[in-house]
């Protein structure tokens, strides 16, 4: 009963890394929506391995084929059904994976938990399910951009090396023009050397990515339990590796005092509410205010990396794991898209919830 | 619909702040558990405001009162209800909030999303809200008690000043012998200090807390997006005034390789699975490992200040706030029960959920 | 978790017969909605026992307060808590039920499920559950009558006494001119016959509720699962004592052909789609086609009775009851406000759910 | 949102009629349960067409495929998602469907209420959305069988030719002997005598399916809103061209007394709680008794038949439709697996959530 996220806008998705397949359905999106195979496709590019030398050298095509749900360009209304058949998957040796627990990774968790799992790389925990979250997302980015709400995303952070400017001092357009996907260009090569370094030292280094939402209108979010932000952390921290979320002032706002932290209310020459500070990172009281919404993510060091580890079996026994296949050293610049698509879903979600505040 | 929370464990809360009383009903508790009122009134009692100098002077008794679902001493596996009636909420002047919308509150989101809203105080916004939590999650803690898993909850930064030592070097057993709630007697000495200047500048400070689960047993959480972190962060994040969560390493574990990141696992002489270290946090693929879950939350410093401020009211007009009132400088030391509940309502949720996961 | 109901118009419903109270929280109310406590008590007054000789002479005020969710009149669209208190419970003796399973009613299945139970009278398998749904449906209707949508039941038969008109040859605005909710007089004075018979006798008896919803606009429901009429179905199985639903032909028309069952559409001279026939019970692929609603419910004789029955106790042990206590032989009558209460509320969630079909 | 139903062991269903294909997402199944495809395909090849003279002489294999969930023979507690493609959809002429309104079809309310539709047959209104169930109900049983509790269904009613034995009369191993599914031979053959002359009239027929759970254990069914026959109800109402419900005494049950309706308890040599009657239909309160569950499903003649009629078009014309294609006279053979399907996946869904009752 996991397997799903979302309350009107709602996808589940489904398929083991060395199944069939990965795939998605989404329940609740309004019939009239105009969709393209060919735009779901672009998003899962973004996503998929192989695309730059930073990224595992595994060439999958992640060819995505509309199930139900898009009739003529254009939903139907009905759930719309996803599926990216897994390649090759038969053709390799995990044996030696039965009876491993992998440090870090969730082989020993989902055997506690389920007695019986698909041992052949990471089966259901897999980062490989994300690209059904990317392909939905790709049609709640659609719904968003009628309404002029626009999700970015950028990697920010990767090991200790920091991009000290925020997104209003960046210029966004500049994402795609380097592997890494940080808008920065200097700030870019520093972090491409640093994961090409870690590469060649067959280990792996996390990061943050950061996001902003914006042309957001007032009064996305539900007060109490499913505000804004807290949904947004519960979508963002259920990607795997990611270990934190913060939004606005974050963790650097609890040193503030109050009267530093308020953001003054005015409003401007074309009648509008708007705030002189925005601390808040464009969410009060788990509603939107309309102000931007900036929020972000914190990635780990994957777990698998090529190196000789010590572990144990599932009888106990130590073991000796080589390090082998090919991985990436820093999920990071493709994990980008994976941000802006769980942004999106939420606030496609909300947009709708929305439509039933008041009378 | 955002007013419930939990699957199988859940919670809805109702009430505005200066309305008629503030409750929750809880189902889904199993029958046959032991709670009393006076176990759910201690808790209560530690999040009451006037219990310290450091809290607001306002003194409400916030008196339980169980309206259905307890029997005898023992839950009836029928919905649980609980009502804490407001004081005097009548009795004031609050005219003056009609039309204003302060800065960093939900007064402005509120009127933008709903059209009518009870204006006296922060009405359904306030942080009133969270004793319905506080007096539910009395009774999830009790269930985890029969689990033996025991959650706890200090203050570990207030503004800048940051308890430097972790869980494992702090003896919890001193939380609540001072006013702040922080373990290590010194950094509380500071944190009450600056509480104490906050107070006096009427200005507000925020701060972290840290909380640490221990004696959860191997499989709970669920995977993809109902990962045991990810729970606990829109939880958190739920709370009034949160701006972030992280668990485990965390964001400062970003800048670490995966080769030092890795927690590696061993036996132990008595059989069990355990790690060498816990950078996961007690958590591996959404799924607890039997290691110690701890976690962090941001709060900001809480909007109201007892500082001349300027904002607009719902025509527009610029309007002079004038700070009033009695209010907490820091809410920290109160939140403390607040972050424990809903730590405990997560854990009980998922101890449910995880009784269906294999035959 | 089986205490909620609806998806967006969502109430939870809490309380055991003879405990503190019985009450209510609506979640997801639009704000605005003007409501009085006036309008919600007169609701009440219809299910209220002793309100004719046909009922229990148990005359219990059934006096609600809002607890919270309005202000000044006018829903805030935050969750409406509605808390109705028992009387003189604590007053009886009860003691003689401790053990007992009585004949037809939950107290065993209870005891099997939960082991611990409030064995004084029904707890919360007892009918009093359904004066939430009423204080509910109150608001419901309030909601409908927004868009002029207009729930309608009445008693059409009591054991074999069975009306024989359909609701378009009857005068609806007669249902409350006698005491058993029967909008043709002859009839009615018929089945007060049969109920004062079966009081007489220490007995009770069963009978059908009709119930008509007018007005709907074409396309409330949604495909597959959460069909229109399988809301209704649910909605009116869920209330004590039903044991089955039909709409439309119902029944009666799985002996007729396609060809005769078949509703010829046709534009009337205002260009709306009508319909010659409506078979269909308006609602085809479980979504509202503007014609009027139908449907029925069977309800059995309740199984309290007067009479002498043996039973077993919880160790399995024969024993005898003696009937004794105030109860209604025909609880049809006081059903009919419960009746229209559950359509009241499927209904306005499907408005609210229709809001976000298409763009 | 309305393409998913249940609660723990939860199915989403997408595909429409002409579309790639149909197909279901199961989430909640627990790992370690035994399926093979072999068992869904013998599940679906029950359901199919063309399978005797008296269903449609469409031939559509219907082949089952497994996308994820099931790895070795073993189900992994992860979403178990199963795709059947739709065949020669592409192929034929469906340009007279596309604007017109088929009576007592679905066609104009989906147009209402989504603006834009497939009109290539029923879309996702057409039955065949319910081979995903049957599927998903395959594995329903096998959890179900673990526990030793069976659902069967049969023909009881086609058109006026009623089955006078109740199920304890009749000998349900002969279900499968003959093409109507009904399991007493002489109504068996006057029901097949009157689907041929129907067929012959190009007219269709309803009936009644009636339907008994045995091996039940007492405690399944949640109290108030989930009521196990609630639940039931809801599911079969969801099925084509349900009009009526009911179960136990049903709807003749309302002409009882309350002295003969009551089922006394006794204990038999075993130990066990039995009743002497079972007019509740083996739940009390919403809850299984343990009796036997029996009930009834109430089918209306489809609405596609092979004659000429007149109805609209989208823009209010009227039009003449000419009955062409292929299609069952009477759905109701094929219908009793759809029917088990739905049972077993209320049964499986509410065995599940007993677990978690009480401590």
């Amino acid at each position: 009963m996991s397997n799903s996220y979302g309350t009107l806008f709602r996808i589940t998705t489904f398929g083991e890394s060395h199944g069939t397949g990965v795939g998605v359905v989404l329940d609740g999106c309004p019939a009239g929506l105009e969709v393209s195979v060919e735009e779901i496709q672009s998003a899962l590019n973004r996503r998929r391995p192989g695309q730059s030398a930073l990224t595992t050298p595994r060439n999958e095509a992640d060819q995505v084929e509309i199930l139900s749900g898009i009739f003529e360009g254009k939903t139907l209304g009905t759930p719309i059904a996803l599926l990216v058949r897994n390649q090759d998957a038969a053709s390799k040796d995990y044996s030696h994976l039965q009876h491993a627990f992998r440090p870090s990774h969730a082989d020993y968790t989902y055997a506690a938990k389920y007695g019986h799992r698909d041992h052949r790389g990471g089966g259901r925990s897999s980062a490989r399910e994300t690209l059904a979250r990317v392909a939905a997302g790709a049609i709640a980015a659609k719904l968003l951009a009628q309404k002029n709400i626009k999700v970015t995303a950028y990697v920010s952070q990767v090991g200790p090396i920091k991009l000290r400017k925020n997104y209003r001092q960046l210029n966004l357009a500049k994402i795609e023009s380097n592997a890494v996907r940080c808008p920065d260009g200097k700030t870019a090569a520093r972090m491409i050397s640093l994961i090409e370094e870690t590469r060649d030292k067959h280990d792996s280094v996390g990061g943050v990515i950061s996001c902003v939402v914006q042309g957001v209108p007032v009064g996305l979010g539900e007060p109490v339990f499913d505000k804004l932000h807290a949904e947004l952390g519960k979508a963002m921290l259920s990607i795997n590796a990611v270990k934190g979320f913060d939004y606005g002032s974050g963790f650097e706002g609890v040193s503030m005092f109050g009267s530093q932290h308020n953001d003054i209310f005015y409003q401007d020459e074309a009648g509008n509410v708007q705030t002189r500070t925005n601390h808040s990172g464009g969410i009060q009281g788990g509603i939107s205010n309309g102000q931007d919404i900036y929020l972000r993510v914190a990635f780990k060091p994957v777990a698998t990396i090529l190196q000789t580890q010590t572990s144990i079996d599932d009888q106990g026994n130590t073991i000796v794991l080589e390090g082998k296949g090919r991985h990436d050293p820093c999920v990071l610049p493709r994990a980008v898209p994976i941000v802006e698509a769980m942004a999106a879903l939420v606030l496609a979600d909300f947009m709708l919830r929305a439509e039933v505040s008041k009378l």
